[in-house]
């Protein structure tokens, strides 16, 4: 008997991001995978909630398998930890799945877009027998943060490159580059920058209640985001953010 | 007076791309501007409406300001082509606004998402007085072809750059890239490239009825794909498709 997982992107925070497709895809599920972190409301399981409930409306809602996130090992070098963490998830998967033989679909709400930045096509290609996938897009912070700022992704005809806080910190600006989108930057690498030749647009908790965006030359936003970021993890418990980055001297 | 323009990202071509944010946002405008390119059944006119009567359900529905878009003047070089048609239209959109001076909010649907290769920005700055602007985004054809091919965009923790066709066939293929996505190639640019040194998956129609998607190493598709492209474009009078390419050897 098989398994039809799916990965429904959801968007990037604000519940009204999520499409027909993915209400539909949520609402017809025999079974919600839902990730937990114990008491750390990081894990959004109560948004997660509210979009079901959203996409069900009135009608009759899938059965919910909750499943604790691991935690990453420390101890492994960055991309073992990795490898270790998805093998570790993808046995709670199985898990929570186990314990619900009669379902013949189940969905997992991703942030985002599950091609982007994330890691369930990863795991979930690691489940014996593998179930069918079918994969649902959702707007990613990126797009939020374009929509927010009302601009365009691209300069005209342009490339753009997406990469991580990670890469632009460790390898710089790519030299072809004009227009950078930066995700999963804990740590502010736009400060490696040389802060005279870029232009930054950044959104922190996009297209949610809290949202917060600025804007302008790097050199006079370089010192102010890493403040208010750190200020709005405090009194919010946690930041998710992302910005795009441009070259002043022109398109690459 | 102010008008509120609205430009909704509505996805890559399937009506249930479009998220609630959007179908909030056609439901409640005054006015859809709405393009025209004749009797030509490339304008998706009718897509379009269909899109905006399932957002407003049994409700009311906002009025149609139907324009006719403009044709690019092919004696003028690329850049002063695109510009020129970019007046021209926000002289068409103008004028399909001045037919309706009470709406307070006007709303167009855009394929796709409005930051991501689309005109529909600059346009839009172009219009005096300034109208106050709201994107919302939507899913981009890059997200449907990863969705139906249920692969992740980018390789783990790696970048990726997004280009068009006519970048990859000028610049060939950017040094430090691993995956490169390619979007408005008419004229099928991988064909450029060295053949055995990269994988492609391919898409048309994404999220359409008539979706059909191709994977593999380039050289065994380099042949077939413009075939099946050419093909699809005689039987369904038009072809829209896009592609995402990666380097063999393994991430830039």
């Amino acid at each position: 008997m098989s398994l039809e997982l799916r990965l429904i992107g959801i968007g990037a925070g604000s519940p009204d991001h999520v499409t027909r497709e993915g209400e539909a895809a949520i609402r017809s599920a025999d079974l919600i995978l839902l990730p937990r972190k114990g008491d750390d409301k990081s894990d959004l399981a109560e948004l997660r909630l509210r979009i079901v409930a959203a996409a069900c409306g009135a009608g009759p809602s899938p059965a919910v398998a909750a499943f604790d996130m691991p935690v990453r090992d420390p101890a492994l070098p960055y991309l073992d930890r990795v490898e270790r963490w998805h093998d570790v998830i993808a046995e709670r998967w199985a898990g929570a799945l186990a314990a619900h033989p009669a379902a013949r679909s189940a969905a997992l709400l991703v942030w985002g877009d599950p091609s982007l930045y994330d890691s369930t096509l990863r795991i979930a290609e690691r489940l014996r027998p593998r179930p069918a996938l079918r994969v649902i897009p959702g707007i990613t912070a990126l797009q939020a943060l374009t929509a927010a700022h009302a601009i365009p992704l691209n300069q005209l005809g342009a490339p753009v490159t997406i990469t991580t806080g990670r890469r632009l910190r460790d390898d710089g600006w790519p030299e072809a580059a004009g227009t950078l989108a930066v995700m999963l930057d804990g740590a502010c690498a736009f400060a490696t920058l040389a802060p005279d030749r870029y232009e930054i647009w950044w959104g922190a908790y996009l297209g949610m209640e809290h949202q917060i965006l600025r804007s302008g030359p790097l050199r006079d936003l370089v010192d102010d985001i890493p403040t208010i970021r750190e200020d709005a993890r405090r009194r919010h418990g946690g930041i998710m953010d992302t910005y795009l980055l441009r070259r002043m001297d022109g398109p690459g």
